[in-house]
Formats: structure tokens, sequence, C-alpha cells
């Protein structure tokens, strides 16, 4: 799909242990809603933490998305050509993704 | 409605396999994203992954509320009584927490 | 739970004018939105009113939702019957598309 | 806040007609609404409408956010210098409310 250079390819490397760190805790946020559902916890409790869960998985989207405009974006449109019209294209897909998810 | 056994006082009992099935597969999306992360896949592709995960999780929920509001707000109605309202109450701000996550 | 006159047959005629009100004021945001566009303002800005509006639209959905839940669905599961199980349904389907609009 | 330009100065002129028709088109469906609550119509069905208007402005919404990156940041970031930056990050934060709202 694209040539990858050696390292840090995609632009976010600098951020890499935040954001492995939180995708592990929104991993034991779900293995915590399969404990609660097999203990068979009360509905709404169970409910607000699939509510906690979706907003640490927004914010981890809004993070990648915001990294992904500021590498990736910008740095297509300085390039100039035709790549940076595809970029924008990608992201405006994946941001109504993101806003109808 | 259905027979109640009698640790599943919270209703949904009938579902839970699904439930884990489905929470199972959202601890493996989870999962899956950490590995794309590490692996620097491209920020487009994980954002898709991310949407996809939100749906299920947003899925899990809206069938946990219907259970709740099936079961759980169902029955306090039919009994009478205050606790109608605060069953209610609740499931409200559920709902919202939902709406705005 | 409230008197109900002839025609408020739907519940919610307590809240009317609050009802009506932020409806206006919703309908005078989208006017707003036309003169921002008209006059070529700055997107973000026109971006910021729109994310103002969804809530305000969004806090009217959640506000009558609660009403329909307090009344029409606790009285039909009051009633018995299988209409509490309709009710429910239309609810669900009515939440559903409220998280993912 | 910026200098303006004689016309379209912020990019989105070319598509201003279709903006105005699905914004006049929004604020009928909130002069819908208003009716609907005056006449004490089916909650669930006023709910119908919420989401039906809500998708509509989230429509709007994403058609002019992709605008503003396809015009205002790939143009601040073909320019270099900061402004890319401070465009990316305006951007990112408006993305965050609408994904939010």
């Amino acid at each position: 799909m694209e040539t990858i250079a050696l390292d840090s390819q995609h632009g976010y490397i600098h951020n890499k242990d935040d954001y492995l760190r939180r995708l592990r805790r929104i991993e034991g946020q779900a293995r915590g809603l399969q404990r609660m559902v097999e203990e068979e916890k009360y509905c709404i409790d169970i409910l607000t933490q699939v509510s906690a869960m979706t907003k640490a998985l927004q914010s981890v989207a809004l993070g990648l998305l915001d990294e992904h405009l500021s590498h990736c974006v910008v740095q297509a449109a300085a390039a100039g050509g035709s790549e940076a019209e595809e970029k924008v294209r990608e992201a405006s897909e994946a941001i109504a993704r993101l806003v109808r998810s």
C-alpha cells in the first residue's frame, strides 16, 4: 500500500507506549465486563462500565486521528501533489465512522 | 416471562453466554489494536478497527439496556410503588451516558 | 401520577412549553447556521455551533425518552398484558437510533 | 483573527448553496418537531424525527469538516510554518466535539 521506512513510519511512535498502555487498560475493562456479566452484576452498573470503556476508546481514536492529521496529512500537503487530497479523503471517512459509531 | 433461577437476580441470564462471547471478541479486538500499534500499522486502519470495536460495545450496551427495560423496569412497574420511578430514573441516566459517549 | 387532560394522550403535556421553547431555540440555531454559512464565517466556528445544536437536540431527545419511559412504558407495565413488551421494544429501537445518530 | 480575502475566503463557497439548502431543511425539521410537540404526537415518532434531524446535522458537520481539511489545513501545510500545526489542533478539537456530541 505504501513504502515503509525502517521505523516510526506512521509517525505516532513517540506516543506508542502511551497508546499501548491505554489499550491494555481497555482490554482489562473488557475482561472486567465479562466478570460482571458472569457474576450477574446489576445491569446499570455494567452499562456504566461500558460507557467508560467507550469513552476511553474514543479518546484513543481522537488521539490517533490528531497524530495522523499532524503528521501524515500535513506531510502529504507539504509535499504537494494529489496525495494530500487522498489523505484528506481517507481521514474524512475515518472521522465520519467515528462520529457515527 | 421466564423462570428465574436463584442467582439470576438481574434477569439477563438467558443471554449470558451470548454476552460473554461478544465481550470476549471485544477483548480480542483490544488485543488486536495493541498489536496494530506495536507493529505501527497505518493509522487509518487502526481507526477502522476502533470504530468496529466501538460499534460492538454499543451493541452490547443496547442489548443489556433492552433486557433491563424488559425485565427490571417492567417488573418494578407491575409491582407498583415508587420503585418503578427510581428504576426509570436510573435507566434514563444510563441512556444519557450512552448517547453522550 | 398526574391528572391527564382529555387530549394529553401521550403524557408529556406538563413540560410541553419547556420543549417548545427549547425547540424554538434550536430552530433559531438552524437559522444562525445559515447566516454563518451565508456570510462565510470560519468553518471551525460553524462546527462549534453545530455541536452545540446537536447537544441541544440530544438533550430534548433524552428528556422526551425519560418522559416516555416514566409514563407510557410504566403505565403499560402496570396494566399488564403484552403491551408493555411492545412499548419496551419500541423504546429500545428509539434508544438505538439515538445512540447511533 | 485572520485576514479575509474578498470572497470565498474560507474555501467552501463552491458548496454554499447546497449547505444553505440542507440547513433550511434542518430548520424546517425543527419547526416540524414543534408542531409534533404542540399536537402531542406520539413520543416515539417525535424521537424518530429528532434522530433524523441529528443525522442531517452531523452530515452537514462532516461535509464542512472535510472542506476545512481539504482547503484550510492543506493550504496551511503547503505554506509551511507553524500555522499548519495550529490549524490541525483546531480541527482536532472540532472533531472531538463532534464525536462527543
